[in-house]
């Protein structure tokens, strides 16, 4: 992994740019949290009338390819800014419920 | 950063955690992005009745930061299983999504 | 129509339930959408791994089919208070959009 | 309310222009949950970044009025068309959810 693909250098450069444009008082956890589930909304509406089968080759056209990829951008965005103003790691989020998950609901 | 992490070692604990249970013929990208924006919705409801004031406080109680990093895990979780099956590297996706917006949107 | 089903009655009926419980300070049109959109979420997740053919045949299951009902009608509560607080009339915007719709998208 | 506002014309207006366009296929009940959501979200985005006081003002802008009361529009036109495929009466819905509601909390 690159230094340019590390979590907390995007987080830096998310808040960089926030802070540039004075977009901080926007930020309020309430707001990115309703920016977040809009942004996966767009990722649904990509999808909504497609068959599961026509949504399994979603990334063979490239201009629907750039669109899916370019939503996933904005989530993963606005998680990582609602995750800096709330001092949640999110990595470690995940491992965590991971591990929770694997006691709680054992493989057969 | 841990190896545990790592986001690729996250992803392999997800693809395992999912093909441990045969829940692969459920993740299909459709199926995948509608539970990211259900999962994104359970953050917005936690925050639905707050002021912003109150928004920004809500970590403070250990009850409800419990429940955001949660769903904040969970949000992940499906953001970075979609990206595994249709193979999007979320970290490269926001990187050239803000490398873009520095050259769309220029600071004042 | 019974006059109980009629919406200006149903709008009514939870403006009295909301100011009963001195609500009203929390229905803010913001408030509200993010209301309305994890209502329409929570019909989603059931749907969420259900194939389409699966999702055809939702009714005849008595819990789920009431689970749905109970959520259409927290999506409609939600829609009428937002349309009640902001003074639209839900029943004409949407004859209008149909007649919009019908000029912009004429039928084959 | 006239003819034309009445919940099950406006059902059937919906039902004929979907079908003048060959649309049911598209129409399960799973995806209609899905476009319902979306439409949800459109709503979310007019007042994503607004304070509580300028939300409560959205509709003393002409523009933002004519999005805010398309977006309803919507949101009305895939509930009701869920509720035709899954022979679900809206209202009746709301009416029993009303009810069941004032029994489980009573008003203070």
């Amino acid at each position: 992994m690159t230094e340019d693909l590390d979590v907390a250098k995007l987080q830096r450069r998310l808040a960089e740019f926030a802070a540039a444009r004075n977009w901080q008082p926007y930020h309020t956890p309430k707001n990115l949290v309703a920016a977040l589930s809009v942004e996966a909304s767009e990722l649904v509406e990509i999808f909504q009338w497609l068959t599961p089968e026509e949504s399994a080759r979603v990334m063979s056209d490239p201009d629907t390819a750039h669109r899916v990829t370019d939503e996933v951008a904005d989530v993963l965005a606005y998680l990582l800014q609602l995750c800096e103003v709330l001092d949640i790691d999110p990595l470690a989020a995940l491992a965590a419920k991971i591990d929770r998950n694997e006691r709680r609901f054992p493989a057969p």
